[in-house]
């Protein structure tokens, strides 16, 4: 099979498991890569298949990642047609070749790919991690900085950490949003209305002791709901709520 | 079991898992949880044990974090100690919360337990993710944005993901200064005491006349409160509101 043909390995960085040892393991990294819209999966000499039962199952319904994905006899030959191949290695090789944070590497990679160039990243065998042959292959080292004193990360979830990031790197982050669906705020027109509402009802139930304290105790009620950023329905359920706690307190039947 | 004896708690934000299906995620949350320096681990009325076989198996050697684990039967009894609750949702709740991403949240709570204030992460079930009455305890929401086509991150994933911005945040960044000055927030347990108290009298005074709608009226009116971040004076000032309000409303002098 030759690497040139990828459906969706243009855009995307490829996701290059190196003897991965369980189906299992390949059906979860499949899942980890479609979370993060990553399709091109490439397997070196696995021991099991990605179309096994255990991948299929484990893959959650991301078996279209496990359909498409190409088997290589070795390292060399699935990465052909990269341009900017990075080994994910848990400890430091010694190898004189730059180390980079999974953030950075995610950066470095759109902006490669931006320019046409295509990126992969090499996934070592469950439990021993790429060769230092496979690590010579490429040119950037990629460490996820973790726990020094347990860091135990398996095949997936490495791969999510990776595509993870990649994921955030292409999509600058809305700042803080706030899901009100169609809520829309309340005007400081309804805001104020609240305020003297309730303002009013603890006035006449003697709320404000001691009149000297009343302008700052008032500051600090208004402070507390203005922080609160209401909508409009929810000033108007906060009418309700004071206009009900109040509603029985008239002496009404008293006469 | 009382929160506040929590070993590691203070300095790491709790992560806490709402009705847990499965021994084998519990056990897999507690790696995840490892791996980025995360110790405080909190079951609501978990299916399994977390000592389970399976659990610890699948711990891979962090059944540190497992037998260290404790055990509430509900949501509100296991975040009473904590001053920030966020609550993980892979799809939008429509309540009025700031939604926030991982790293936000990250930096965020860096920054609360720089200055001393606890905090935690509420993690749903398998299959289900929170209900609304649990993210409606939490002031903030956080989703991990990702392929919006397919978004299936298992448990331990979810956590893998927080607790590594977690991680990650931890490097450099300055605490970022807060404005309330010396008033520190108040906890859940004092903002859930004004919740009941609020609610009690509302139901007294027959606000939630339609029944079936008291739960949704209940979350709303608790989201608006949780979203003004409440310092612990404040939420003191507000049971005097509720409390001078519906004073007169006995009829003491009726007799």
């Amino acid at each position: 099979m030759v690497a040139d043909n990828a459906d969706g390995g243009a855009d995307t960085p490829a996701v290059i498991l190196v003897r991965p040892q369980l189906a299992e393991n390949i059906g979860t990294t499949a899942r980890a890569m479609l979370n993060c819209g990553l399709t091109d999966l490439r397997l070196v000499a696995p021991r099991q298949s990605p179309l096994a039962d255990k991948a299929i199952a484990a893959s959650a319904g991301a078996d279209s990642v496990l359909r498409a994905a190409r088997i290589f006899d070795n390292t060399e030959s699935a990465i052909t047609d990269l341009q900017h191949v990075y080994a994910t290695t848990g400890r430091n090789r010694f190898m004189v070749k730059p180390v980079e944070t999974p953030r950075r590497a995610a950066a470095g990679m759109r902006d490669f790919i931006a320019v046409g160039q295509r990126c992969g990243v090499l996934f070592g065998p469950e439990r021993t991690g790429l060769e230092n042959d496979d690590v010579a292959l490429a040119d950037i080292v990629v460490t996820v900085p973790l726990n020094p004193d347990y860091c135990s990360l398996n095949l997936a979830q490495s791969v999510l950490i990776i595509g993870y990031e990649w994921f955030q790197a292409g999509d600058p982050a809305e700042p803080r949003a706030m899901t009100k669906g169609a809520q829309p705020p309340a005007t400081r027109q309804e805001l104020l209305g609240f305020f003297r509402h309730l303002e009013d009802e603890l006035d006449a139930c003697n709320f404000f002791r001691v009149t000297e304290k009343r302008p700052s105790m008032v500051r600090n009620i208004r402070n507390l709901f203005e922080r609160a950023d209401l909508t409009a329905q929810e000033v108007r359920t906060l009418h309700g709520i004071v206009g009900e706690l109040v509603t029985l307190r008239q002496p009404k039947n008293n006469g």
